[in-house]
């Protein structure tokens, strides 16, 4: 089929809130391919390491999320496929930016781990971003390994801040969510109403301080539904490896949950015995810590295919 | 001012997500009392010893709210104070239904914390419920203690499952919220838009199988609004103690947020210098566990107004 | 029995690990009662308001226990009984001392919870404490409550932290274990080697700061030894209730862990089923924050002996 | 210097708890390689595929460890340094033995997490182990890579059970200690008293079902002390990376521990400055899950040596 675009200008407005109601921005059929252009995780309202990101980005939402996506013939109960075929950085250079935003980061007093501490220093470091690389210092390039910071359909009924994942995606930070690999997520509403956002230049497990080589991009994606088929968290397809994934706090229980969805895949679809699965998953498992500083922490659990 | 009355009729549909996006189910003015019909947290469809709890609930919401009720001149940044006046049982006796929910409860595996156990036990307990008292068996009465389980405004952008405590409220299930106390809610959005349900008979600290005495009732509430005051989680008064409310995971973190709010508002109101407080509330503070066993956990941290 | 007595001078050296491998600094029979003199949590290094606390407390140790007390005959697989009697605080005015500690309390960064911050202020609270009371402040005087905040029996070949609680007791800093109340201890090993100290004058829930008002007191306690009765955590008995502990991080496990214990001692002693038992503590069991501090935080549950 | 050997007759008695109170088995000097043959996790006491581990495993003590040994010189503030050199499986075939045992692993209630779920059923895996790989199933075959699961210096004063990993070391899980690396663990005693056991043919992140490809072995370490050179918690050194390890509960405090410790590390050996450290961590650092399974959870936080 032919590639279909959501540029800017038909975006217009951007989403902080990931639900039900919002009208779609394009609608389009299973199997399309759509070009999206991206905003960074700060709408672009960081652009100097001069900049106070308190300052900066006082009054207005973080994480502004593309979509949503309509796509025709999603209904409660199936699962969307989503391919990522390619993440272009775009903009002006320097396009990479990272910072210290107050009490938000894995090594502060946060808004929900609440200390009567002073909040850490602010800071912002700008880089260049292109495929080649980052130049994270004059001295310091690292690879440029994109993928897509939060993707999310619609949940039933709640409505979620962008900056929350759990079981429709959202804020996972998860780099396995990158070129080449495919994301199912649970359809929950007609039309499934898929959000993406927060695109990351490169990211380290866990996100460390709250946030990554945030960049602009054109992101390309191919969707598809897969009918009656239904999942409650979401689930990566690599060429490597399968692999779960759970948001929520504490950490152990975003591992548990990724774990133990994971050998419910085995047994469902690759006729493991359920104790047998998790005998060998303590053998075999991989699990990549997402994120360790959103509202819900990620966690994916994966096994190679090769055992499967 | 006159007694407003929100009943059965009027509200027809209940609300199973909190947020700006329902439309009011009846519009107060500031200083107004409303008394509310509410249904219990199961909508009624648990009504015998015999029925089997998930069989009884497929395929609907659970706790169902009633409102939003639209207060007049409220709007953000300022804040919704609500003095519960009475709380009483209604409908046909017996009238007071616990029951064992599978995966949920505090010595379960949950979704959250998930596990490979099978579920535990499905029960129901039904009880005879008046104001003199809960027969929970024929042998055993405990005090009727009511209070509201869920209580809040409309988030600003979000929506939030009407089983989720956190800043706005919500599922705080903190025995607290009783007759004689007033609660203090932010404001997120014009007209405030305050949900309530979920009353209780009667519950201990935790509500640790997940559910405690649940009635339907008559609730009266008188509402106001206290304009150009911002806060950031819900506060609870009473004529002995003021009350801070943290809705979080781990309970630790709820801890933490109930303690620095408390911290906040003796500074703020009373005079109190930041760590002289907190030294002086490792002293006398209280801690009520309000739920270990809904999305987020619910402590509330007080103390006594005779130090303030 | 006569009254037995457990001085300074007899004590001499005081212990900041609690294990089977100290000499015993006394024997007992079973039934009978010991006065013992104990020293503060910080050895008596803090005694002015102008002390710096990381600097007085430097190169000792924290929280220094007296004992071990043999009792005679008391095995592994037993249970110690252990009545508070009295604590009697001792010592010169200003007796009582509260302090922040860089990086340990409620609402600090700690070596657990690790962050970038630079510790909080340090501060240093004196009070006069009599029987009468505690006066914080000139205009401020709350009540004497004591309790013992570290008692413990010593684990059969671990060593443990006069800091940590844990299934043998030990800094629990729960305000139930106070004169009038009974606590039982599992007996871990030969002559059930009990240590007690960090006496407290007043306590709030969770002991925010990390510290009570702590004081050296004259304590008598009356041990006697429960033969061929099993228990794996502290539990606690006052005229009105019984009280499980736990000790644990994260809070909802120590929380988990007292009320499952709770459910065994109902069924165990008092003849309920498990289930009742768990939708019944649901309506009427308590919850007492012990310390949200220590390297393990504590919960007490609890149920009024009137249901039992 | 030439090779010592700790074999199990001069061993005779294995220790089940990690302090300063048991006689060294063996002293050598800084520099010196020791192979030592250790005993799996079981101390042999599960050898089929028919064992009942809950009846196997009754009245004995787990993860029976090696040592300790004395190393000549090391005082508290130093750092022991042990580079692992090999890890040879031996004893008759099939001697990987993996299995689950009552109320312990990840995805199950334990004594810890307290649930009333009846606990998981019982089941032993017996694997054929040669340095080639680890025959799991007939048609499944897993790569030999082995590393010592339990290793700590001896703490101060306290005895911390060979099951539990924290500051010292210990029951880590860490398949980062595996031979070619090198670990640093903190001097807390006199000659350092290093144990170890607790080999490991193979296993995946977290050690999900709490028992990995337990195999006794001969593995052979050099140890060395590096003289006033105090490190809080371990690390791990390999040709590509260097590793600080966290372990604690909740997960999210092992992970904060281990990438402050890391930051730490960089800052005071490699010139970075604090902050500059913290936002390159979130963009290159990464974690490794130990276990989710032990009294503390363990991570490892890593940063490539190419950017040090």
């Amino acid at each position: 089929m032919s590639e279909r675009k959501l540029t800017l200008e038909q975006q217009s407005e951007f989403h902080y809130t990931i639900g039900p109601y919002a009208e779609p921005a394009i609608e389009v059929e299973p199997g399309e391919t759509i070009s999206v252009e991206t905003v960074d995780a700060f709408g672009g309202r960081i652009s100097s390491e001069d900049d106070i990101p308190s300052e900066a980005l006082a009054g207005a939402g973080l994480n502004p999320q593309s979509g949503p996506i309509h796509v025709e013939g999603a209904e409660k109960g199936d699962t969307l496929q989503v391919t990522i075929e390619s993440i272009e950085p775009r903009g002006p250079q320097p396009r990479g930016k990272t910072c210290l935003v107050p009490y938000f980061g894995g090594l502060t007093a946060t808004d929900r781990t609440a200390m009567l501490h002073d909040h850490l220093p602010e800071r912002v470091n700008m880089s260049e971003v292109t495929t080649d690389g980052v130049e994270w210092r004059e001295e310091i390039t690292i690879p440029y390994e994109p993928f897509i910071g939060t993707i999310a359909t619609a949940p039933e009924l709640d409505s979620v801040s962008s900056l929350t994942p759990f079981k429709h995606g959202g804020n996972m930070d998860l780099p396995d969510v990158r070129p080449g690999n495919t994301l199912y997520l649970p359809v929950n509403t007609e039309g499934a109403l898929l959000y993406l956002g927060d695109c990351h230049a490169a990211q380290g497990d866990g996100e460390l301080c709250g946030v990554a080589v945030e960049i602009p991009t054109i992101t390309t994606i191919t969707v598809d539904v897969i009918k009656d088929k239904e999942i409650e968290w979401p689930r990566v397809e690599s060429d490597e490896y399968v692999m779960t994934v759970g948001s929520i706090r504490p950490l152990e229980d975003a591992a548990r949950i990724a774990y133990a969805e994971l050998i419910k895949w085995m047994v469902d679809d690759y006729g493991f015995e359920t104790y047998d699965a998790y005998m060998f998953l303590s053998q075999v498992g991989s699990v990549r810590l997402g994120n360790m500083v959103d509202p819900n922490y990620t966690i994916g659990a994966s096994v190679p295919k090769e055992y499967l």
